[in-house]
């Protein structure tokens, strides 16, 4: 046994399945310990290749969302796991649990000061808190097992294991011995949720605002409940990694992503619970709106923030209340469907949570073509929806790669944008590698619309360089050839009937699909 | 005049002409000012969008290599600059001058934390040793003066300023004064000098190691003179950032990539002088093979490093020697072309190097298919030849855009492979953009061929995982497919005969082509 079939067969044992890699030279005995651990067991580690890093580190996030455990990522020196850096930003924001095992020079090479050398240290700094680079090769079990007890201790963390290549390859006679370590979440606070229990009763309009676990399982349900009971209108955060939504679910109104449309909204409020997430900030600070919509206001409780547990503490809000209070609802409307033949993303939305399957994964990453979506979703078939956490865009066709290894029984959906979308273009030739259940559907509006958006909202009209860079027009990408030369057939389709067709066309296919809605 | 509209007139001031750009909108106040600084004066700087900020640091890369001074390049926040990562590794061991703009978050919006946070100087130091956040939009003009001289002085580096949305936005009367401050070279090492002469005096099978500026223009010249005089073989370093080749120009060999290779070869040779690079040191460190092939031998003299000036220290090693001792030389022989109709790396390097016009400009950065394409390029017409300095993998279809921005009226040839472009296809999108003079060959042998041939080298029958993650056959990549998609026509070829008539049109075309050739 080398240091490398150590660490491997640890992984095993502790019971992660899936190892999103781009290896190079300084990782290939790991690529070779994953066939010996996998020809002495039938439960070894599967492998998913990735022709771009951020391709396994977003598929590692999506993972990581719906398996509730880590996968492993495989990446080759400092400059692979640069490339897998974007989308490890977004799974921390998701406080997704993650393991990279990052490759390094051999221990003696590394003072030569080859052209991949690097500090890789500054990097796994950057993306997630626990880093470790092992020293010696009988420790490479316990390293594994401590990285993961670290990526899976309080709700979950980006951690880093840098392994040079001399250890991979060593003989190990005597292993250290390993085990696994795990940080449970803080207790309940209980002065919070009295306070919150009083604050929910003196209100007259009530709303909670939901993150994190807050936003689907138990911690939902929690929600829900309390909502019946105290009539609290239920908000949702902007960027949340996880959400149940649909039909006989409980109603989530996602706070608006512009902030004076988020404040308003929180003002109409004389009392706000907050849990699961920390108190709500803008995206982006603007000089002339706000930025922490609940700063300096008497009326809100900050019940448990994102690294507490929000399900028990809504659990424990739901003791505290009297029972059989129910009180009026102001449920959170479903808009109609506006019929109409042309595409925009409010007919797109409204198609699309009319078409969707029960139970299907939803990654909805589009930037500015989502939001008409979230609204008609509350009414669509009960479905799990994944968004961005930390606003890097290029994630969503590699984060439903993820889903898909995680959940092979369940549909996932990428409705994605082109702008975003074309950061991570690769991820289509993975899906189409491995059959992954997923149906993408790109808006295409030829621009990074957000953008536009951002220059009308600050009254500025773009001059011609502007312009160039914010616009996608020229040439038009073709989605649907993009699709198909990686392997993952498609449609484009220019109105309603034609996208309805072809979402049930794509539903229906054992492995991937992609539309391209050109509007 | 804003902060943004300072600092950007400061950088047309001093000469900067294109922008390589993917913002977002905490850069929108730059993208306006582009406009602004543009409607002026009739020399703006120039605009180029990539999907992806890889694409927009390799073009960097390749527009320093060829037009000897800096790009702008303007990416977003933390994430976005994540992105470009790999290739200003690159472009680091490159020592090509690169300017990146960062755009922050507003100064009093950071502790917000909002999602697309981070700690932006972590990464800005992983890429190179100079950064600077801007304190005072006064200061904006100042602050990019200060980070062009640092980019330009000595060989070159990659610097990088971050200036807050505020600071960009805010209206500045009165501007810092501002200078450009560079710091030139080393004086050349007598020392050295005299040391090299008396080794090339005492030597019989004498060969000088050239890289960095040894390996064009007045670096070569002085090398070819040398070369003459004293009999000595002219080897190249294996990650070079620009050479020239040709037809009536010193014929450098390339250092094999392969440790014991590259340690034979050396070790028939009884001195060698180091000129424009380190000490050469093997890619991969192996614990049965060499890794630094010079170290301890006595007939060996380190004229200058990369960091020195290997031009002017060539030169002076000339005036050292005693005149008209012409030595016979032994040339490194250009091989045969093999002839034969499949197609294989040889018969594509042999092929290129017949085809490619004068003054081309290739970039090599396929990686197991490249290598006999430099034998044959010794004969081809004279051109210049760019590579992969930093070994991450992912930038030669970029590194193209830039070189076609840098030098507009010559020809742009990608050699790339399939596996190493899948990471950048983006850029091509903007190679049709801007309709970039560049020629692309993809060698597709679907696979990652390098990772097998280190399996095959260790002994090691891979089993059925490491094939999967080395192989990229199941779907197979259609290159054709996708450089349509993004704009770019193109064909793909599976003989001689049809490389030979692609290549033809190819390099006929206005704009950007692209050969897949098949094998």
């Amino acid at each position: 046994m080398n240091g490398a079939e150590l660490l491997i067969g640890a992984a095993r044992e502790l019971g992660l399945e899936v190892c999103f890699a781009n290896p190079g030279t300084t990782e290939m005995p790991f690529v070779n310990a994953l066939d010996t651990a996998d020809a002495g067991a039938n439960r070894g580690i599967k492998g998913v290749l990735g022709m771009h890093e951020n391709v396994c580190t977003g598929a590692a996030d999506g993972y990581a969302r719906m398996a509730g455990k880590p996968a492993l990522t495989l990446l080759h020196l400092g400059p692979g796991f640069a490339n897998g850096l974007a989308n490890l930003h977004n799974a921390r924001r998701a406080r997704s649990p993650v393991v990279n095992l990052i490759g390094e020079h051999a221990s003696w090479h590394l003072s030569a000061d080859a052209p991949l050398h690097s500090e890789i240290e500054r990097l796994t700094g950057w993306a997630g808190s626990w880093t470790r680079r092992s020293a010696r090769a009988a420790d490479l079990g316990r390293d594994l097992a401590d990285a993961l007890g670290a990526a899976i201790s309080g709700r979950g963390q980006v951690v880093s294991l840098i392994v040079p290549h001399d250890l991979q390859l060593e003989p190990v006679t005597t292993p250290t011995p390993w085990a696994l370590h795990v940080r449970g979440l803080p207790a309940v606070d209980a002065g919070r949720v009295e306070a919150a229990a009083r604050c929910l009763e003196a209100a007259r309009r009530p709303a909670m605002l939901l993150g994190g676990q807050a936003l689907y399982g138990a911690g939902l349900e929690a929600a829900g409940r309390l909502a019946e009971r105290t009539g609290a209108v239920l908000l949702g955060e902007v960027s949340y990694a996880r959400m149940a939504a649909g039909r006989g679910l409980p109603r989530v109104q996602r706070l608006p992503y512009f902030p004076e449309m988020a404040a308003d909204l929180l003002a109409d409020f004389d009392a706000v619970i907050v849990a699961g997430t920390k108190l709500p900030v803008s995206f982006f600070g603007y000089h002339d709106k706000p930025a922490r919509y609940l700063e300096g206001r008497g009326d809100i409780v900050h019940l448990a923030d994102g690294e507490e547990d929000a399900p028990a503490a809504l659990e424990a809000l739901l003791g505290e209340l009297p029972k059989g209070s129910a009180a009026a609802g102001r449920d959170v409307a479903a808009p109609a469907d506006p019929g109409g033949e042309a595409l925009d993303p409010t007919v797109i939305g409204a198609v699309l949570a009319a078409e969707q399957p029960e139970d299907a994964i939803v990654v909805v990453t589009a930037v500015s073509s989502a939001a008409p979506y979230a609204q008609f979703a509350l009414e669509a078939l009960p479905h799990t929806q994944l968004a961005l956490t930390g606003g890097a865009i290029g994630e969503g066709l590699a984060m439903a790669l993820g889903a898909a290894v995680a959940a092979p029984d369940q549909r996932v959906i990428a409705f994605e944008a082109d702008g975003s979308g074309a950061y991570i273009m690769q991820a289509l030739w993975s899906q189409a590698r491995i059959g992954a259940k997923v149906t993408t559907v790109i808006c295409a509006n030829r621009r990074y619309r957000i953008l536009e958006m951002e220059q009308e909202r600050a009254g500025i009209e773009a001059g011609s360089i502007a312009r160039d860079l914010t616009s996608l027009d020229r040439p038009e990408l073709d989605w649907v050839g993009l699709a198909r030369a990686m392997g993952v057939p498609g449609e484009a389709v220019l109105d309603r009937s034609a996208l309805t067709l072809a979402l049930r066309r794509g539903l229906a296919e054992p492995g991937p699909y992609l539309i391209e809605a050109r509007f």
